[in-house]
């Protein structure tokens, strides 16, 4: 009997720097985890790589996936899409092996909902520590403008009661050396071992 | 303002090698962590050392504690009462800082009742990963014999199921890291830190 892999989903506001932390990630070593590359319509830039740091699709190409329901998730952004294909995700976790996921705040609410055993793990602004010198800046600001930073971490806040972890991406080593720790931790989480045990003793 | 400390208990079935365990997690580096040490009415043993091993108190004193409600939880066995004060981990939370306890499966169903959002971490026998053969043995022992190991390995499941993480002794060294990763992880979990951010938002 091969257990089922984790779903690992690393994802934040835009800007907190998911991008450098994963590729952190993966440059490190032992990891046990697969990087599952993104499927997107955006133009490829220079250095890119076709199956490498994206799978470059036209966009009918990628209505038609939605279309067949072969999209673990996917969202659009500054006029593109950007989603996760379904089938390698399902092959891979089918073999026992868990598979990581950087995605979007839009993209990972919809696997939330379609694999609530996943690992949701929220990256958080540094700045979002020190909220209160964050918001209220050298107290010379506009209200608005403070009304304006007070509503987009208001926003960020509640983003997060969304995942499981939320880790701050402060240094990029030091977020890397956390997020590890939780995917090997999750791995002893009595929900995701229990079962296996109960299986055993029934088959006896 | 001052987050309040984290409660980590570790428990599991008589035999586990709980205690190995939790003096080699002292022993080890870098623990940001207070070790809660038992109150007991056994007789001290050759080289322990009271207030370090544990408080030693007279049957009497110990059954006062229980009246007062100052014990956080306590068990019978073999005999004698074991138990933690409630006074110092208070304290210790209070103060921000994480208690660790290293308790019997009973007690640790009590502290569940009284600090439910506790991490609890159950250490499982390494042969509980080989249940089929720890049961069936060489295939020629006792109906009645492989019955009751089924007993044993049923009620270790289900004692499992009350607790957050299962980490398997199979090598002391390796079940001290699950257990300090364990610890630095439940640190990033949403429901410990969102508090303190809508507090901070609340507060501006």
């Amino acid at each position: 009997m091969t257990e089922r892999g984790l779903l690992i989903v690393l994802s934040g506001p835009s800007g907190v720097g998911k991008g450098t932390v994963r590729k952190a990630i993966f440059e490190s070593e032992g990891n046990e985890f697969e990087y599952s590359i993104s499927m997107t319509t955006r133009k490829k830039r220079i250095g890119e790589i076709e199956g490498v740091d994206y799978f470059f699709r036209t966009r009918e190409e990628f209505e038609e996936l939605i279309a067949a329901g072969e999209m673990l998730e996917y969202a659009e952004y500054v006029g593109n899409y950007y989603g996760t294909p379904l089938s390698y995700v399902q092959k891979t976790l089918d073999e026992g092996k868990d598979v990581f996921l950087e995605i979007e705040v839009q993209g990972a609410q919809q696997v939330k909902e379609k694999v609530p055993d996943g690992v949701f793990i929220f990256l958080t602004p540094p700045d979002l520590v020190e909220l209160r010198s964050r918001i209220t800046g050298r107290g010379t600001d506009a209200p608005d403008v403070i009304d304006e930073r007070m509503r987009v971490a208001r926003e960020e806040i509640e983003m997060m009661a969304l995942y499981d972890y939320a880790v701050v991406n402060d240094q990029v080593p030091l977020a890397v050396t956390r997020i590890k720790d939780i995917i090997v931790s999750e791995h002893f989480r009595v929900e995701r071992v229990i079962g296996k045990y109960r299986k055993m003793l029934e088959e006896l």
